[in-house]
């Protein structure tokens, strides 16, 4: 296939695969997609690992990277004070979550050192750190960039053009792309409210046209990137035929061969239907889509407390889901029943284990497949 | 265009309007599509001059019928007794509207009557009336006729039988799709969650495939039609990629010269972007997507009263929404502001005043240059 952004990124099939594990990555862009690994959790020195992992088992292909560089986060420009983020945390928060668990007989022990680990995880987000990832991310052949959250640093754009590196940034609104456009950013990443993780209301099939329309408007040819419950070659073509030059994929990875995906909550999704899901500020302070667990439920519920800001939710939330995916990989059924991740609604068509090659293959064989079912529309 | 469900409805091109105004009916039928008069709000008395201005205006073309005979409906069963219904009612609802028309500077006068002439048009969904509608509706030469809301009632689908008429269902997860199958049903309106009006939470890219592919599974052939966001013929195109046989659409209509549209709503829906919308229970008790308004804003607080079941929170929300409707339309500026409809995210793309017969144009239009641009994709 040829187009503005196979050109652009230098690959033969515009399926970009958004995974926090590296062998999808490398697989992805092995069979001719690309693989854009999620560093958000990295510090310098394991994404200076994964990337050289990622380098020695691409075979040459080009690969991304996608981290996350908030413009709102509490605590920035502040002096890191781990007891003074801790303090930060209502105990309301912490007895709700230790409340949930003791219901559904998960003993989780202290959950204080993992919640002091998860604060100075939680300083990846701010300045000088953000810095020294950009600095490990340019020293490898990455040929994509991605910001997840609003607009990127000055300094990751000036990079990007240094490095003749595109940069890509996340939106779930057409006003947003337009500001991302205006800061110089060279891909729009369009995800619609179906879409795993964090995401605006939109749904896809309204934002890519709407996103594309603005951009014609304007006279501007940036590439978009649909993203938001696609999951199928069927609803690449969908997308295309709507002006995307290329889809962004994240949820399908997950439930492939080689994610790392904890095997209960992977069971969980091939069984899914695309109601399982649950868009809530429940994890992290912003709205984000996970898969529906009787602990996304209960956040749900009236009677719980409201979602701190970020990255203060992700203090109350993280640690206790740390440990009910550990306990839900033995024999511990409430951990199995609370367990959950992340995932767009596009979990209602993924329903069976492939590894990441497949699904690429599968894609290429469904996109053709519906062109040739619209193209039959046509034929007299 | 030949497929299914052009030679299943005799149309040309597989676009079918859902609308309230016999106009765009009419226009859209001629225009080559088909239009589907919503008969909701109909006596058989309205309906049938209704549809006897259709048989009149639509030079023979093609055209539809949609009604509402839900399952499950407050009241169904009993004798019908306006004042018991009226008094279930809480006083908290009714002093909630008044209290909100107060605060924009809106005297509603006395809602009283309108809430009792309400009443009146709410036995509509019952009984007897149901099947005098139906009566009416046979006695036209009508080529679809649709439920709106589960299963449509045994006697539709026998009398759609015995009058060659395809009955079709709408439905918002890929169970309902089965379950309507089974029962019989001709064609199946799969309809994502950015729809205006009645919706689920599952979106448009993600339920049509889901649903296509389930319908695969069993072996059936049930032709679907996709509606949800979709206001242009690119996403026509997306839809049918992703194996919709044509589509149905509601919003599109709304904003066109033959609508009877308050134009104060008009001149909202030509400015909104796909934001201004949202889903609430508020209106009639389901989840349905509206205007964002300070009225629909009001309903969403946390201080608000929790919606009452169908239909008795119509008969909280109609009577001061007719109100604030006509007195939009005079130099009540509070009235202006509260004004609301049901549309869908679509809504960010009616950016134009149209003829029902140039929106078919353009979808015509707009469908070609979309196949096409997906076209360009594949050439070497």
């Amino acid at each position: 296939m040829k187009n503005k952004i196979c050109n652009m990124l230098g690959i033969e099939f515009p399926l970009v695969a958004f995974s926090h594990c590296r062998d999808v990555v490398a697989a992805v862009s092995k069979a001719g997609g690309m693989g854009v690994f999620g560093g958000v959790n990295c510090t310098p020195e394991t994404l200076e690992e994964e990337l050289s992992w990622i380098d020695d088992h691409v075979g040459g292909k080009p690969y991304g990277l996608d981290i996350i560089v908030p413009n709102k986060v509490e605590g920035r420009g502040e002096p890191f004070d781990e007891e003074a983020m801790l303090a930060r945390i209502p105990a309301e928060h912490i007895a709700f979550t230790e409340e949930l668990m003791k219901r559904h007989g998960v003993d989780a022990g202290d959950l204080d050192p993992v919640r002091r680990e998860h604060v100075v995880g939680s300083q990846n987000l701010i300045g000088d750190n953000a810095d020294a990832i950009l600095e490990v991310a340019f020293r490898h052949p990455i040929k994509l960039i991605a910001n997840a959250l609003g607009i990127p640093p000055q300094v990751m754009l000036e990079l990007g053009q240094k490095h003749d590196v595109p940069v890509a940034a996340l939106v779930g609104t057409r006003e947003h792309a337009m500001s991302q456009v205006a800061a110089g950013v060279d891909i729009i990443i369009a995800v619609g409210g179906e879409a795993g993780g964090h995401t605006g209301d939109v749904a896809t099939m309204v934002l890519i046209p709407e996103v594309c329309n603005a951009l014609t408007e304007i006279g501007e040819e940036t590439p978009v990137l649909a993203a938001g419950g696609i999951a199928t070659g069927a609803q690449m073509a969908a997308a295309m035929a709507m002006g995307a030059a290329g889809v962004w994929c994240g949820s399908v990875w997950l439930t492939t061969v080689e994610a790392e995906t904890n095997p209960i909550v992977k069971e969980k999704m091939l069984l899914a239907t695309s109601r399982d899901t649950v868009r809530a500020r429940s994890r992290t302070g912003k709205p984000s889509r996970q898969l529906r667990s009787p602990w996304t439920d209960a956040w749900e519920a009236e009677s719980a407390p409201t979602p701190l800001p970020m990255p203060l939710q992700s203090l109350v939330s993280e640690p206790p889901l740390r440990t009910i995916d550990k306990l839900s990989q033995g024999d511990n059924q409430g951990a199995k029943d609370l367990a959950t991740y992340w995932v767009g609604q596009g979990v209602g068509l993924m329903n069976e284990q492939m590894t990441a090659g497949q699904v690429v293959q599968e894609f290429k064989e469904d996109f053709l497949a519906a062109y040739e079912r619209l193209a039959a529309n046509l034929e007299e």
